[in-house]
């Protein structure tokens, strides 16, 4: 597998999109490095690295086209094109992901969502109709999707991320505190809200100090 | 404001304490460090590094003490005591962090929920009533809240932001795409769904090349 050795810049990327698409929403067809910097709060010398990594290129005077800019971005990420997900467990966590309507900039379309709970299958969730995990196999091998949202508690986590894997999954979004084993070619990416809790109350009390 | 140089240890601390308190829970009295490594998939070097920044100490064969390891971590993030929180914004984000039981682990008591929809106020959200947001800067006086999680809309996110540090909040958990502006002694912290996933589309892409 190719190494990633750019994730801070490729983190920031869906930043400076925000940024851009509200600059193309209000007409604004050129914007500078000078500008961004202020906005984003971020170095002008590391926003011209990440821009130059997306194969976007500026010019000395009028700075980049928002239009192109954006486009570079979303190519890089392969946001211009709809990646299919699923979603493993519909409870707090992966209800309010079924219902967040940002995900379609982001071309990410959640194409079925699974739970474990007699309860829950065949309930509507944000226009979701939540199908028992026994189907899940059959419906990754047809919609063909590569991605999965993993929302399940954490005692469920390992067994329905094997689950994922056995039915063909490339990549795994982990919203679980768990960490999940996975075959090396299977690529997770775990979000965690306690890390960043970790983060903000260590700082709060660095603060107070 | 000190400078909070070991993010990346900080980070992966709740992650130990997820896994350390299933080792107490299975009764297991002491741990070490190569359990941990081949667990947690961290070089010991590095498990090491971090748990010495807690004040945690191991001995050479019997490894660390479940119980105080769960102790030094817990009292080096702030965890062990509770800490009030404000969530501004009670979207489909906002719901299911007011729905999410985990936070109590870490030490985390939301004690109001705000929303500028009048359609919301006045509703209950998972046990919490729904408060309008004029009511806000009455609350964190009274309740003396230290830390505001903002779950609105991007386009009310400064604004939210604006009402909450003039309300006295110190820390601001920010689950927005909206980079926001504030004074300098007050810390945000950006959950970032959108880098989560950018980090997870290319390293997809780039498993597929």
């Amino acid at each position: 597998m190719a190494k990633v050795s750019n994730v801070p810049t490729i983190r920031r990327l869906p930043g400076y999109l925000h940024l851009l698409k509200e600059l193309k929403e209000e007409g604004q067809e050129t914007v500078s490095t000078t500008f961004l910097a202020s906005e984003m709060q971020i170095d002008p010398i590391v926003i011209r690295k990440d821009l130059t990594m997306t194969g976007a290129s500026g010019k000395p005077r009028t700075g980049f086209v928002v239009a192109d800019l954006v486009e570079a971005i979303e190519n890089f990420l392969g946001w211009r094109t709809t990646t299919d997900a699923f979603l493993v467990g519909a409870g707090n966590i992966g209800s309010a992901l079924l219902g967040y309507s940002g995900f379609a900039s982001y071309g990410l379309r959640i194409v079925d969502a699974f739970d474990a709970s007699p309860a829950k299958v065949g309930t509507i969730v944000h226009g979701h109709l939540i199908l028992p995990m026994d189907k899940l196999p059959d419906r990754v091998a047809t919609v063909k999707a590569r991605l999965g949202i993993l929302t399940v508690p954490a005692d469920a986590a390992q067994e329905a991320a094997d689950l994922m894997v056995a039915a063909g999954i490339l990549g795994i979004w982990n919203f679980t505190p768990v960490k999940i084993k996975v075959p090396s070619d299977v690529v997770t990416q775990k979000e965690d809200l306690a890390s960043g809790l970790a983060e903000l109350s260590v700082r709060v009390k660095l603060r107070e100090l």
